[in-house]
């Protein structure tokens, strides 16, 4: 016997069309997210694919994402458990900024470092500023979070992965978490035993379910990688992810 | 201090828009139902209500309209339960069947036994047909339904109040409560003590948030009959509604 687990990232946000830096702040999807979201949805329910429970962010891309997917799935009524501990990863002081803009002003090394490196953050966020989260009462209960690198994005999410995600899995349940680049890339890594090095080169496409089927004992994926539910999709997408900011 | 309980009948459906019975068949919300959705997410933020946890049915026009409402209010991140037990009443055998010809057919006596009446309900529907949901897969745990009168919606429902649903208010949480006609009518007669004969004539608006303050040693409303967000939009659309099937 194997667990299911299902990955979907969001669809295209309002800032991922415009190539800003979005982290924690909580912009709307695009109308092509929107439909990336029914897509995700189409495709669960063509794979026959039935998560039994969800779990998403606390932004409203994943939210959204998922809603819009189940709809679609027929599955709009499966519990629903939400935590900051999914969110995007905090691009701190970045949070706001053109993609293109501060690649031109601080140059391809040190903008690869912030966007790819495993444990360089980039610069802290100044608190009440406008792409800050210190004041938002859905972080009452998280700590005070003004940057991250990923693997300060591991070192939280997999917490939640243990104490809610990993308990649900055992129970038998199919699990869909509905997250982001960065938190679904950390999710990734612990699972497929990805390198702090190799994991750089690693990214995963918007709004396409993949699915892992886990080994009841160890957790370890079947299949290294997953299984995207649409494959050649996937691969053209991969390939954009890894090109933006160019 | 009180606790602050929100009542959200869902937007206008496919089939309010079509006059049939729909009961437990999940049919989506109309583009007017959608947009009232909306604007009852609009009334909330402008009235500066703030729910801390959402509970809904387990269907889609419930579903969908807290969805909306809360994104609208920037709430869409708070957490949610969901039961079958907050579903529209089962209209058992009228479930698909039109409102109109249902009166023509039983005549006005018989059609308003089985929509008013505190505790006649409709024949039951047959198992396996079309709009039953003795097949329907997010009803495992919940017992074989047939059919419903309204005595039977606050039987089922009132365990779900006393577990979940109270805890949550004392607790100081402001609840949000999105689920439907008859199921909010069912826990209206039980928070205002409305007497089995009266509650025929209590009708809730589709959309238009209704916000109870509750005495927090009595759970008794401070104000019976809550406070709708939009007085004189309610007072409109309870009119329509009681002219229904006409």
């Amino acid at each position: 016997m194997t667990y299911t687990l299902v990955l979907l990232r969001h669809g295209e946000s309002e800032w991922n069309a415009k190539n800003l830096f979005t982290g924690w702040v909580d912009v709307a999807l695009s109308e092509k997210g929107v439909e990336e979201a029914k897509r995700g949805g189409a495709l669960l329910k063509e794979a026959g694919v039935t998560p039994d429970i969800l779990h998403t962010s606390l932004l409203r891309r994943a939210i959204m994402t998922a809603n819009l997917a189940l709809d679609v799935a027929d599955l709009h009524w499966i519990p629903v458990k939400r935590s900051w501990r999914l969110n995007e990863r905090h691009y701190g002081a970045l949070q706001g900024k053109d993609k293109k803009q501060t690649l031109e002003e601080f140059g391809e090394e040190q903008f690869m470092l912030w966007r790819r490196s495993y444990d360089v953050p980039p610069p802290e966020i100044e608190l009440g500023s406008e792409f800050s989260q210190d004041s938002d009462p859905r972080y009452a209960d998280a700590p005070l979070i003004r940057t991250e690198a990923l693997k300060l994005v591991l070192d939280r999410a997999l917490p939640y992965w243990e104490s809610e995600i990993v308990p649900d899995l055992k129970a038998g349940k199919t699990v869909l978490v509905a997250a982001h680049g960065n938190s679904l890339r950390a999710l990734v890594k612990h699972l497929d035993g990805v390198s702090d090095e190799a994991i750089a080169g690693l990214n995963i496409p918007t709004g396409i379910p993949l699915v892992y089927e886990l080994d009841e004992e160890t957790l370890a994926p079947v299949k290294p990688g997953g299984t995207y539910l649409d494959p050649e999709a996937a691969k053209d997408a991969i390939a954009a992810v890894a090109n933006q900011g160019r």
